[in-house]
């Protein structure tokens, strides 16, 4: 059987486009939703566009799959992750958050606490096994099935076969080149990208994407 | 007569790799350092290695070039631009500083009150059209002058005359790219980039750079 992919809070841009790029990987994608009919009415979505097994309900059902993808906005967090937090205990789960705060032309990152987004997840799924990854990767992009992916997803993690497993499944997306990033804390830094991408994008009218050279 | 690039701290292995890169791109370089002589030593080594028009001397006399690089330490940041601060007043600064603070494995950013390394420079040089560029070039890689340069130079400015003559400036580098990263404090994000990098390699065994994909 494929690896399932299950999305907490998948209904937004980024989770539709990276489930429609992991349905056409042949991977089973299960899209959460708070309110277990729009997670129902995303697959249904998913699934006319990029065919695969795509399913959708509530978040809680989301957690049962093998790797849980968080793509909620970073103000939703708590709200989406507290009520899971022993569902998740022990399970991989990816932060694919990044705080972006946006103020008229200026694209910056909320001040978190806990250091970044994927720490915030920590902070809330204290038993869980959490990666940072799939931050930089433009949701336009993913949602636009015509275009062929082109850049690296940097992966971080303090739990080192956590990040494996996170690294092999960027990777069953083509054109994604997997880096481990090293520790979870490092996210901050990826998350930064993003909010750079975001600016650059503005400027150039581009959607952009990073590779690392040298490796 | 070719452009004149004075480095303020250019001692150290990012100064020097810098100067002997715009050297051989046939550009006028000058080494500052607090010690006079030092900067004389630098610069004599830097013209023996890569050729061109190399000189050295003091911070102040650096001061005088056409664009002033500072490639201090964070933690040397006030020392070295305090006292110039009337003579860069006007004049075109960047900023190559990522304030790095490394703990054993681990890298991080030193928590910038301003923000940024890039815009602790302009609260120092409050008149100086500061700039913050080549934070992620590796000091090695550039002093290594059998290697090529492979990878973007992201600028950043809020004087838009300033960052295009950076941008200018770093396309002399064959292999280099320079990239409009918007306002100064987006600075901070390609600061946090030299971070992830330096963790990057750490891991990889490896000198990375970055590109962007997409434009």
């Amino acid at each position: 059987m494929a690896l399932a992919v299950g999305f907490i809070g998948g209904t937004g841009p980024e989770g539709k486009g990276l489930a429609a790029r992991f349905a056409r990987a042949g991977l089973d994608v299960f899209i959460g939703s708070r309110a277990a009919e729009r997670g129902a009415a995303a697959a249904a979505e998913v699934a006319a566009a990029a065919g695969g097994s795509v399913r959708g309900g509530s978040n809680a059902d989301a957690a049962g799959a093998e790797v849980i993808l968080v793509t909620v906005p970073f103000a939703g967090l708590e709200e989406a992750l507290a009520p899971l937090s022993q569902a998740l205990a022990g399970r991989v789960v990816v932060s694919t958050v990044a705080p972006l705060r946006v103020s008229g032309s200026r694209v910056g990152l909320i001040d978190v606490e806990a250091g970044s987004a994927a720490q915030e997840v920590q902070r809330l799924l204290p038993a869980a096994r959490v990666v940072g990854a799939f931050q930089n990767l433009s949701a336009h992009k993913l949602m636009d099935l015509s275009q062929r992916l082109e850049g690296d997803v940097i992966v971080c993690s303090d739990d080192a076969a956590a990040r494996a497993e996170v690294m092999a499944l960027a990777q069953t997306l083509p054109g994604i080149r997997a880096i481990n990033g090293g520790p979870l804390a490092n996210s901050r830094f990826v998350e930064g990208i993003t909010a750079l991408l975001v600016s650059i994008n503005r400027i150039h009218k581009a959607e952009t994407h990073i590779r690392i050279v040298g490796i």
